[in-house]
């Protein structure tokens, strides 16, 4: 039996999303559709704290992180990197032909604004790259830090993956002023994977009709053209927008205030379970996930055995540490639709295992 | 109530493959994941007609095929242009920064590749994107002839998109020596938009390596490298793969060659239907598409009428042109699921139509 997830993306998906992901087919260059894609809009605006469009991604976040870098990177990006999808960035920055570097931080340490204010104080970088929620660490970068560092070096961009973060907390894109804000469904919106939901300034927007060969698929000034018509450039993932029109109408209903309020309430539920039990948190106080919680694996415990048995026992899958921290870490995520009663039932299997190990 | 599609692609998408799109969510990086994806290869290859590893692009068929160029093309890139699709490529392949010419005829006819093997011989190409079935069209370009002529010529690689051709004929690839084929999801095959399915040859492969600034998200060299370990390079759409293991398995117990045959008569059926009032076919003789069929609009017939009183009365869709040829031609699709009585259905009520206007 498959387990369920409680790993920190994909997630798992409730029911009530297939039946809505399950509507007829519709074509894409009709009123319908077109319906579909307007009635996203003020949803997504509302979590992502922006007035400007939200563009649809048929692609995984790192279509957009590339396809960013596509659009506006001129000479040098600046990666900030403190974990393995922060660090990646980077590489693939220089699999683009962009010369890049890295202010590297340890992995489970947030990054500093004042660092990156004195490496871009170096001069010479145009555009910064940027993790929000560090999935791979639980950590919780300072975001309204780093963008108002970023936003005192003029003509310098900053684009910010906000994965496992937006729709569980405050993102505030338009204040903070984000250029590029993006992140997958299959986190915390706990859709399928396939689809990337990012808006984008005016400032950035300006600037990608100044770089050539943007190319298509990614090239922000096709979403642009396109958004103005409720549509996207290509065909795009249809039935997840069935499914995102169900998950943000959900929203809606529960309050974007009692949603932030639910994942502060969950997440404190296993910050406790874990304290109990003597877990260290690998990520530094105040710089959290409230999405997701990265533990420390004690020396005591047999990590693979724990996870096992969780799965064979009580058919919940948590994760056991990703990239160089596998096995020393495991994450469980309270993203998307776990509620204090789903999280007290995952709490007490959690439990039930660790007493007989 | 949302009509059922006759459009030639995204087509109507049966309940049994959302049932099977409904799966529990499961993680990618695990053994679940990398059964799924080994599962696949056995019914893809085959309709590829390649041994080579199929590939999961999680993207429309545009985002290959911008990645095809990416990876392949180095100076100069011919486009066989016959239709919307196949003349937006040369656009792409610009935006991409490409030199790139193009070969272009009449809409409505096919590409000849006595005329690809002169323009070839002037010299420079080094990858060609040719479109086997023009979905704008409904022509079906000569797969053979093209890939014979390019294939004279050393050093030049081949795209072909079979975006509504492939599982409806035999496409061959291996035979033919295609170095990249690709094809969206959403046409013959039946399931919502938001995959790419592709095999590259082991030339093009070759090729890709001495490319620089492939980058990532497309990058055909990352494809590989996961694919020896059956998963994907980013997170992939699971709900549409578990979707497309279902029609993979249709296919199977229908068989390939059955299938091919259901497209035959049911194709057969929509043309002796429009033969039957007189309308004749945009595509000429011998390059005619079996998945789609493409009429011109006769003079007498008010085609915005037609096709509104046929979803009106009978909640059926089928499609009034595209691009410059919107309105002069109108579209069905046999493509999918669709059997010789269901499209008795559509004809039916075609004919109820016709007959009250």
């Amino acid at each position: 039996m498959t387990p369920k997830l409680f790993n920190p993306g994909p997630v798992d998906v409730s029911p009530e999303t297939f039946a809505a992901m399950s509507h007829t087919m519709i074509g894409h260059r009709g009123k319908d559709f077109e319906e579909l894609y307007a009635s996203l809009q003020p949803g997504l605006k509302e979590i992502f704290g922006t007035e400007r469009p939200v563009f649809l991604s048929t692609s995984s976040a790192w279509g957009v992180m590339e396809g960013a870098l596509r659009n506006l990177a001129r000479k040098k990006v600046l990666c900030l990197c403190c974990g393995a999808f922060s660090d990646k960035w980077i590489d693939v920055a220089k699999k683009c032909g962009f010369e890049a570097e890295a202010i590297q931080v340890e992995w489970g340490e947030a990054i500093d604004p004042e660092i990156v204010r004195a490496k871009l104080s170096e001069g010479g970088f145009d555009t910064v790259t940027f993790i929000h929620s560090e999935t791979s660490t639980g950590v919780l970068n300072d975001l309204a830090g780093i963008c108002a560092v970023v936003k005192s070096f003029p003509d310098t961009i900053l684009i910010a993956d906000t994965v496992s973060s937006l729709s569980t907390i405050d993102i505030d894109m338009d204040k903070h002023g984000i250029d590029v804000c993006l992140a997958g469904v299959q986190k915390a919106l706990a859709l399928p994977p396939g689809l990337c939901v990012f808006a984008v300034s005016e400032t950035a927007m300006e600037r990608a009709k100044t770089i050539p060969n943007r190319g298509y698929y990614f090239d922000f000034i096709e979403f642009a053209k396109n958004d103005a018509a409720n549509n996207t450039p290509t065909t795009p993932a249809i039935s997840l927008l069935f499914g995102l029109q169900y998950i943000l109408g959900e929203i809606a209903k529960e309050g974007f205030a009692a949603r932030k309020a639910r994942h502060a309430k969950t997440n404190a539920m296993i910050r406790a379970w874990g304290a109990k039990h003597g877990f260290q948190l690998f990520a530094p106080e105040g710089r959290r996930s409230f999405a997701l919680t990265c533990f420390a694996t004690p020396e005591t415990l047999d990590l693979s055995a724990f996870i096992k048995a969780l799965k064979t026992k009580h058919n919940f899958l948590i994760n056991g540490g990703y990239g160089k921290i596998k096995g020393t870490t495991f994450r469980i995520s309270n993203m998307g639709n776990e509620t204090e009663a789903t999280m007290q039932e995952l709490i007490d299997a959690l439990d039930d295992v660790l007493a007989a190990m």
